[in-house]
């Protein structure tokens, strides 16, 4: 495995290897007062963000330290495009400053694609490229980390019964999620306005639902997703209201759910619209498992993309 | 000690041993080239800054690196905030991705407690909270180094004149420093306008005059504040000009100041206006031994919130 | 050396000398997977940019990091400039904070000789400066870059022919190669329009033509430059297109080249203005070895400044 750009492309075999690897991570790391491994000492790791992210750099950059990797950051406002470099001078300059891996994010759809296929170019040694979320089409590791949850609370995900709600058309969670949950075997049904759900959708191995409540008793998870307000232009969108009284999962909805069905969403939430106030911080939600499960999931894609898949060598 | 929020609730046990703690680190580095101990290998420090600071940050940032902590920086600009997630939800993110203490700055006073209160919602495992800054309550790091400074300077703070002058109703640094210092013995005397003193000071342990002049000549300390012009709205602030002739530090005015008086600033300094040009560089200013002091208090703190109290462990 | 604030004031064995230990560092990373040394171990360096770059202060960074050093980076938008702080009194806290070395840029020529000077004011510890480009000024790392890579493919720069194009006006690499390249025995012509020269480039110890065309045939390596239209206001300034008619290395100008020429370019590049899509591409195009050496001259800047030239040290 050379680079992770995408779900779509993963084996049920590799997705299965990188899940266990991370509790194989968590396991080393738990219940240390010191925790730092020497796994990838001497290697360059840059996060190049194009778009603002906490969690997801501040994971990633964690998931390094942790590891005791270099890790840079390079972020969009201070980098060489305002200059008018194309994307691809960048890449090949990061690389050759060093790098041995790019966490790329980026708005456009492929940029991590486009970039991999860059650093093929000169010769074989270029980095490798993880996709920290590329517009509207793949954030890989939240998916693993969502699926490492799921098989924590549900113990497999095989025939497991997931609804994924909400801004489909916008969310590179959801496609993620769809495709990776259901190489692991889930059924996976997508709810979500029609207004909200990508062309092509109907080629993605799922279902699709347009009603909540309909789908809720007999789910094992529910997937919340984010509304993406800053990727929209106007007209299309429900209004926020309408949102969350038909597509939001409020404490009344709760009720629906199984008492052990799992509830996700991938953060930053909007309570009150996306997910009702109390419900984010119920039982049954899994929310901070999915931040702390993030980070060992990082760790084991670094770990796979830069040092191999030999069970002796995580620490 | 679990959190580091104020120095109002600080007994005078613990501020000593922090001074005491400040003081063994900084012999355990003197003369060295090595700036490097192992006391916080494997501890996960993140600033979160929801206001601009060079020199809090970067001290914080060099008290960890000196003590091999990992140190993240997490920016307000670059935060989930900006796509509408709580302040709670943020801290409870950054906790689940591993944090150990969450250094904060943030405009709202009080936030720094309400941090503190979230972390222990869950469990008893959350971080450490030390607060760096919150609206204009409190910054009691600072403090510490002020009092590590006058101690240095004046042997002991045990009924030390510190007169403290200036912008006192925005200034996080003189409430701070007002309960710090008193509880540490010193006797203390405001110095503001009335336009710029808060309701409540009178129960604030100290006296209140509105004559710079006529407090000098007995002071042992003046601590000039900065004035915090982005936090007025207009109208009741002097003007600048009238600020300097009744509330500066003049050339003309550290005459009347005894030889081993010493003059403080927390900065950055607005020379001219706040402080004369010459005197913060005159031998009776303490200003870069409060930013050296600075970086040893917050490995005292670190320590002290991180690892704890035995005296034999911080190297 | 206690400083590294221009090539004009570099002498030649200084300058080989810093070539030399560049290789030295090269080939002591080379083939390793564990590119760490513990040359700069507990050296606290810190990188405050007044100005954006990402190619300098990240090659900074890496060169920092793989010698162990602690680097923290100090941007200018969330200094205390903003509050109206002097660049003196920044420079001097940023020194009493911890830092060994301070790596400035800065949109002021001259502000890292300022720097430097300040540092000496209070006691002869102040930290090293190292000016990693001051407005139209110097940019001495990257000189040395360039003269490694020259040196590197053409053997030695002795009588070499190094032409020079673009904006020279606004270039501090111009100014900065043309000193170096000559003190290392390099014949350097500068070649811009009369517009973009600066007054007084007739005591550089260089030729000056207008005319790319005539040089290109007998030049043993080009450097083109990039237009620096952020500090152009208006008026004097070619067109685009007529710049990359009459100054832009095009494919069809690259004919004109001997086979064995060396064509730099400090970056980012404007393809298709400065130098031409397919020419940055090409083998005889050295621009990504610029990068790589980068990191490698800013090592062995960072040992000369911050332990010294024993040889044996290195590592």
């Amino acid at each position: 495995m050379r680079h992770l750009l995408s779900t779509a492309s993963l084996s049920r075999d590799d997705a299965t290897a990188l899940l266990d690897d991370a509790e194989r991570f968590e396991q080393a790391l738990a219940g240390r007062e010191v925790r730092k491994l020497p796994t990838l000492r001497g290697r360059t790791v840059m996060t190049v963000f194009y778009e603002n992210s906490t969690r997801t750099r501040v994971s990633f950059e964690v998931a390094g330290k942790w590891m005791s990797a270099d890790v840079i950051n390079v972020s969009a406002s201070s980098s060489s495009a305002s200059k008018g470099e194309s994307l691809r001078d960048t890449v090949k300059t990061l690389h050759a400053a060093g790098a041995d891996a790019l966490i790329v994010r980026h708005p456009a759809s492929g940029a991590a694609h486009q970039i991999a296929a860059w650093t093929a170019e000169t010769d074989g040694s270029g980095p490798s490229v993880i996709n920290a979320g590329d517009g509207t089409h793949e954030h890989p590791t939240q998916a693993l980390l969502d699926a490492l949850t799921l098989r924590q609370r549900l113990g497999s995900l095989d025939g497991r019964r997931v609804v994924i709600v909400g801004d489909v058309l916008h969310s590179r969670v959801a496609r993620s999620n769809a495709f990776l949950l259901s190489t692991l075997g889930a059924d996976v049904t997508l709810v979500a306005p029609p207004t909200l759900l990508p062309t092509g959708v109907e080629q993605w191995p799922v279902n699709i639902s347009t009603s909540l409540d309909a789908e809720l008793p007999a789910a094992d998870a529910v997937m919340m997703l984010r509304v993406q307000a800053e990727r929209m232009n106007g007209g299309f969108f429900p209004s926020s209201r309408e949102y969350a009284v038909r597509y939001g999962l409020s404490e009344k909805r709760m009720k629906a759910l199984s008492d052990d069905a799992v509830v996700l969403h991938p953060g930053p939430m909007l309570r009150g619209m996306e997910i009702g106030y109390s419900v984010a911080d119920s039982p049954r939600a899994a929310v901070l498992e999915q931040v702390r499960n993030g980070v060992h999931v990082r760790m084991a894609v670094l770990f796979r993309l830069l040092v191999g898949t030999d069970e002796g060598e995580i620490s």
